[in-house]
C-alpha cells in the first residue's frame, strides 16, 4: 500500500469555478476512495470537446465550482473497499462511462451502455454516499463524468477504469480515453466496412480523423471526408482520406454529390460532427442494398432526424453508437495493444502539448479550431 | 419440347379492363417467350394487397388494360433463347423481383434489389422489346410487375423464375411467392432474433403473421402482435404470438407501453402495416444498446420517418427490407424446403379458395379483410 492511502492527498487541480472563466489551478483535498473506488494518480490528461461543451454550460444547468477532464492516463494509488481486480501501481486509463459487469448491457455481447455507470453529465458526485470527494477547505468541488481528470489525484469507480499493459506510453494511450476509441470504434465495430469498400467521414475533427483512421485500418480503398472547412483537408490525408467533399461547393445536396462520386453511394458512412444534416446526408448518402450510416455526433435537444422511409426499404441501415461501441474494461485494453502494435498510429491525432500550469491554453487552442489532441503534463 | 412451343397460346385470363372494376375473364393470346424469358403455364395463383392496390389506382397512374397477379405456382411450358437454367416441366414460382446474377446487388451477399429485374410497377412491358406478350383481338394487354398470374399461361423474365422441389405441393406454396416470404425474412434474414429473445410485430396481416411465424422458427420467447384491428388477434394465436397491444387501448404511445411490458424495450421488432407512425413506434420501441427495428411497409409517397436522433446514439439499429432479403432464385427453393420439412406451416396463412371463374370474390374477400390469403386454382 502507499503510504497514502486511507489519508486525503493535498494536490493541485484546475478548477472551474464559473461557466466560461479560465481554469484556476488550486490547491484541493481529495478524499480516500471509498467502496467500490479507486484513487489515481494522473500523469498526463488531454482536452476534449466535452468538457469544453459543459465547462462552457450554454444548453445544461450549470454545475460549479467543478473539475473537468476525462481523457487521462494514470496509476493506482489506493484502491477501496471492495475492490479486487485493481491494486496501486497499476497503469489505467479512466472513462467517463463505466461497465458495471452485471447489468444487462454488461452481460449482452452487442451493448455497452451500463445501467450503472452509462454516462451521467448531470451528477456531480459519486455513486456511493452522493457526495464529492474533493473540496477546497471544507467547501465541495464538483466531479465529470465521474473521472475529473484535471487533478494530480482523483477518486473514480472502479467500474470507469481500464487498466492497461504498462509497457504502454501514458502520454500517448490517455487520448484512447474518449474521442479516439470513439471514432475507430464506429467504424471498427459498427460500420465494419470491408476490404476494398467505399467509406464517407462526415466531420473531421479528432473523431471524424480516428474513424478515418479506423477505416483505412479496416483496408477501405476509398475513403471521402466531409467538412464544411476545407482546412481540415489537407490534415485528414495523414488519417487516410483520399478524397474531400465539402458541402458548401456544391448546389445538391452532398448525398447527391457523393452518390454520383461512387456510382450509387457509398457502402458505409460515418457522422462526427453533431450537426442533424450531416446525420441525414450521412444515411442518404449509403448505397440501397447493403450501406451501412454509422451516427455517432451528439445532437441538439432539439434536433429531428428526418428522411423518407423508401431510403430504409431499400436496404439503407442506420445505427448509432455510443463510446464506439468499446466496452470500457473489457475492450480498451486491446485498443492500446493496437497502438504497441504499430496498427493504430496515436501521435498524428496529439498537435500540441502544455504543462498542467497552462491548461487554459489547450482551452484557447481547441476553440481556435488549432488542435486536435492537447497534452496536458500534470508534472509540469 | 411442348407442342405449344413456339406458338401463340390461346387461354384463359382475368382482365383488368378499369381500375376498380371487376376483371373479367377472356380468351387472350400469349406470343412465345422471347430472348431469356419463359413461358409458364399457372396452375395455382393468390391474391396478395399490392394487386389490390394497383388495381384501384390510387396513388399511381393507371396502366390498364392489365392482367394482375404475382403470387403463383406453375410450370415451364417453353423457353426463350438463352435460357438454360430451365426447362419445359420444370416446376417454378414466378417473382415480381429478379435476379439476373449478374449486376452488383445479385453480386452482394447482402442485397437482393437486382439493378435489372429489381420491381417495377409502373412499367407494363417485357424489357427485351419493351411489348407485351399479352393480347386480345391485337389489342396489347398490359403485364403487372413482370409476372401476370391471373392467366393460365404467362411469359416472365427468367430472372423472375424460382426453380422448386417438384414434390412440393404448388397450391401450398405458391403464397411463398410474394408476402409470407417477405415477413419470414424480415424476420429470419433481417432481424435476426435470438433464441429467447421478445419480439414485436406491428401489423398482423399476412406479412406480419408470416414475420410472427419467423420469430416462432428462431425460438423468441415473447412474441408481441400490435395492431388496430382487435380481431386479428385471434388468429394471430396460430402464428406464435403471445401477447397482444392494441394502440387504441390506451392513451400513452405504443411505443411507451411495450418498453414497460418489457423492462425498456423489445430486442427485436418487425413493422408490417404501410403506416408511418406504426414505423416510428417499431423504432422506438426496441431495448436502446441492442435492439435492432425493420421497416418491411411500404408507406406513402409524402411521409417523413421522424425521430430524435438520440433514440440511434442509444445504439439503436434500423433498417428495412425488401421481400424480406431473399434474392428470389437462389433463396426461394430453401424456404420451399422448409415447408417440405415442416419447419414452417403454409395451410394456416390460406383461408380461402375459389376456381379461377370466381377471382373477384378473392378481391372481396381481401377488401372485406376477412382473408389472408385466397388461393385461386386455374383448372377450375
Ligand atoms: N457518441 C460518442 O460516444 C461521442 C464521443 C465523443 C464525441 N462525440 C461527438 O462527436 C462529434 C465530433 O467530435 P469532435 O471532437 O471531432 O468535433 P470537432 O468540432 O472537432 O469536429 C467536427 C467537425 O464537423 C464539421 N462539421 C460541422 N457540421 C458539419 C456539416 N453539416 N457537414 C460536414 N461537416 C460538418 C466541423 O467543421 C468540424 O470540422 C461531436 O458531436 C461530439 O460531441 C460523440
Ligand atoms: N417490403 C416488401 O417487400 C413488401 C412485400 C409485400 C408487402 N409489403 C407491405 O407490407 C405491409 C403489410 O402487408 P399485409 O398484406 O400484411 O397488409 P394488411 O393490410 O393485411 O395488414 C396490415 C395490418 O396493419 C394494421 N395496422 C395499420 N396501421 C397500424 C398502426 N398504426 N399500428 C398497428 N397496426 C396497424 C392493420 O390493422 C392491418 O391488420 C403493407 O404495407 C405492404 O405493402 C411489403
Ligand atoms: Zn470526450
Ligand atoms: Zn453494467
Ligand atoms: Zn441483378
Ligand atoms: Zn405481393
Amino acid at each position: 500500500m502507499s503510504s497514502t492511502a486511507g489519508q486525503v492527498i493535498r494536490c493541485k487541480a484546475a478548477v472551474a469555478w464559473e461557466a466560461g472563466k479560465p481554469l484556476v489551478v488550486e490547491e484541493v483535498e481529495v478524499a480516500p476512495p471509498q467502496a467500490m473506488e479507486v484513487r489515481l494518480k494522473i500523469l498526463f490528461t488531454s482536452l476534449c470537446h466535452t468538457d469544453v461543451y459543459f465547462w462552457e454550460a450554454k444548453g445544461q444547468t450549470p454545475l460549479f465550482p467543478r473539475i473537468f477532464g476525462h481523457e487521462a492516463g494514470g496509476i493506482v494509488e489506493s484502491v477501496g473497499e471492495g475492490v479486487t481486480d485493481l491494486k496501486p501501481g497499476d497503469h489505467v486509463l479512466p472513462v467517463f462511462t463505466g461497465e458495471c459487469g452485471d447489468c444487462r448491457h454488461c452481460k449482452s455481447e452487442e451493448s455497452n451502455m451500463c445501467d450503472l455507470l452509462r454516462i451521467n453529465t448531470d451528477r456531480g458526485v459519486m455513486l456511493n454516499d452522493g457526495k464529492t470527494r474533493f473540496s477546497i477547505n471544507g467547501q465541495p468541488i464538483f466531479h465529470f463524468v465521474g473521472t475529473s481528470t484535471f487533478s494530480e489525484y482523483t477518486v473514480v469507480h472502479v467500474g470507469c477504469v481500464a487498466k492497461i499493459n504498462p509497457a504502454a506510453p501514458l502520454d500517448k494511450v490517455c487520448v484512447l480515453s474518449c474521442g479516439i476509441s470513439t471514432g475507430l470504434g464506429a467504424t471498427l465495430n459498427v460500420a465494419k466496412p470491408t476490404k476494398g469498400s467505399t467509406v464517407a467521414i462526415f466531420g473531421l475533427g479528432a473523431v471524424g480523423l480516428a474513424a478515418a483512421e479506423g477505416a483505412r485500418i479496416a483496408g477501405a480503398s476509398r475513403i471521402i471526408g466531409v467538412d464544411l472547412n476545407s482546412k481540415r483537408f489537407e490534415e485528414a490525408k495523414k488519417f487516410g482520406c483520399t478524397e474531400f467533399v465539402n458541402p458548401k461547393d456544391h448546389d445538391k445536396p452532398v448525398q447527391e454529390v457523393l452518390a454520383e462520386m461512387t456510382n450509387g453511394g457509398v457502402d458505409r458512412s460515418v457522422e462526427c460532427t453533431g450537426s442533424i444534416n450531416a446525420m441525414i446526408s450521412a444515411f442518404e448518402c449509403v448505397h440501397d442494398g447493403w450501406g451501412v450510416a454509422v451516427l455517432v455526433g451528439v445532437p441538439n435537444k432539439d434536433d429531428a432526424f428526418k428522411t423518407h422511409p423508401m431510403n430504409l426499404l431499400n436496404e439503407r441501415t442506420l445505427k448509432g453508437t455510443f463510446f464506439g461501441n468499446y466496452k470500457p474494461r473489457s475492450d480498451l485494453p486491446s485498443v492500446v495493444e493496437k497502438y504497441m502494435n504499430k496498427e493504430l498510429e496515436l501521435e498524428k491525432f496529439i498537435t500540441h502539448e502544455v504543462p498542467f500550469s497552462e491548461i487554459n491554453k489547450a482551452f484557447e487552442y481547441m476553440l481556435r479550431g488549432e488542435s486536435l489532441r492537447c497534452i496536458i503534463r500534470m508534472d509540469a
